[in-house]
């Protein structure tokens, strides 16, 4: 049944986002609420059907749901495979669980590529067919729109930009290699070059030397208020981030990407760096019609699958 | 209107090979004849038109046709954008001028794309969704096939493969930057890799030494009788191949990958190496249902156009 109003929900480690918005994206009701994955995952198929039937009777209509998770899914069988953050949940056959709840067919996929739907349907309007989110959160995902549609691969692994190589043995990774984008430029990648610069500087003064217990957002603050440390360390994020998107570039040329999650709002101080990186190539024509930016917009995890249960693709 | 026999007229900078081929990839007939660029695009187009109605007489029957060309084509305008080996061409408008010609609509593409669609519909009989080539030779091009389509890219650039970085600022490659794949794996990349091998290895015998104008089949050769530095050589390209492979299959998460093009006959010597580096991810589901090979056949790229051209696509 064709239904007017996307309802997405983007479940992560700590908290919960519902959204539901119409075709347009124009977003008609939101909530955030706890994930509380160490409840187990019926309790949480339960809390999150209540909420959408709170949510749909305040509407006065039933919405189409398309269930956005942290971590690697299996499309086929709709559940998580492997997630750091919700192992509480792996093997559980949410789709299905969630369907019987809701009483209603719905989708499962990761986040990250629900945020590439988000990206190619709302952050650039559907004008690009092919588009690509990179999502900067802890760890580094991304989700992949190639001529209109959603592109998950053999495994629903596709778009795991995270853990492409940029530098040859460098900064260890979570995922056991070294040199990965990830480790480089995710939020614990920051932190380890930040490590690496006041290292390298041990007469800089930089206000991120009294701090006992640094998190991204302060070495963004430092920045944002002119600290030469901070400003190094956004430098070569920025320089890591342009060698990841120049390789994804030769790759997928796509006409879009948009850079999401909490540390693409760093973005005044890498993007300088990220760009100089894509001009620096002599072989041009791959990147000469890929518009690249931060995002606009927060939670596209949430609003791409609202957008993408309206879709006849599942 | 359609037919049921595909031309393909795949254009090397040394020669044209031509290619009727039934749906199945059932070659009817083929022909090889030298390119000579240095006569124009406009004695080429009548030369390979005349050697595809002599074809088309032989067989009783006309064929749609898709041209396929080594370089960069503009999809849009029916023209080669730019090619090291047929800079001749550049600019003129094959695609019309073909069609003009043949009397009839014909669709122009990269001839690397045209090896992934030959990958896709004939070395893996359609069994797989997303497959990728990797076009072997002087450079190292891609052809995508993702969800059963061609995948392009937003200027046709898509499947750049060989300028992805596998190592910060190594070896020099054609386009001006280091370390790209290409500049390992390509033939120059492969003589490149000896020049190193020989000079840390000074003391090691080697009866590529002796030779005067080194080919990248010298180095097969060798490898094939026992050298040890020719065997180390192709050890060194394989590792350079699987890094590129792993950051692919992260990105694209593909179900099959294959090998073509002339140096993909050294696979005996490089595969191994190649299957090491991928063994020795940690991050393992996404390399689980990809399959890696060599072709098992050559001239995909003349077979590829001749089946493209059999699509609804175009």
């Amino acid at each position: 049944m064709k239904r007017a109003i996307g309802i997405g929900i983007d479940a992560g480690g700590t908290f919960t986002k519902i959204v539901a918005a119409t075709r347009t994206g124009r977003i008609l009701a939101q909530q955030s609420l706890p994930t509380v994955p160490e409840g187990g995952p019926r309790r949480f198929v339960r809390r999150m059907a209540d909420s959408v039937r709170v949510l749909e009777r305040g509407l006065g209509a039933k919405g189409s749901v398309t269930l956005a998770i942290a971590g690697e899914v299996d499309l086929d069988r709709g559940a998580l495979r492997c997630s750091p953050n919700l192992a509480a949940f792996e093997g559980f056959p949410l789709r299905r669980a969630m369907g019987a709840a809701l009483r209603r067919r719905l989708s499962l996929h990761n986040d990250a590529n629900m945020a590439g739907w988000g990206c190619y349907a709302f952050e650039f309007g559907r004008r690009f067919p092919s588009v690509v989110a990179i999502t900067m959160g802890t760890g580094i995902g991304g989700g992949i729109v190639l001529d209109r549609r959603l592109f998950t691969g053999s495994t629903g692994s596709a778009a795991e930009i995270g853990h492409a190589r940029i530098r040859d043995g460098s900064f260890p990774c979570r995922c056991g290699a070294r040199g990965c984008l990830e480790a480089h430029a995710g939020s614990y990648g920051v932190l380890r070059t930040l490590r690496e610069v006041l290292r390298e500087r041990p007469r800089a003064a930089s206000a991120l030397r009294a701090l006992r217990r640094i998190e991204p957002k302060d070495v963004s603050e430092a920045a944002r208020r002119g600290d030469r440390i901070a400003r190094e360390v956004w430098e070569r994020v920025g320089r890591a981030l342009g060698q990841g998107i120049v390789n994804l570039v030769y790759l997928l040329n796509p006409d879009a990407i948009a850079l999401t999650g909490g540390l693409s709002s760093a973005s005044p101080y890498f993007m300088g760096a990220l760009r100089r990186v894509i001009r620096g190539e002599s072989f041009s024509t791959p990147f000469s019609h890929t518009v690249i930016r931060a995002s606009r917009h927060a939670g596209l995890g949430a609003l791409g699958a609202a957008l993408y249960s309206l879709e006849d693709a599942d």
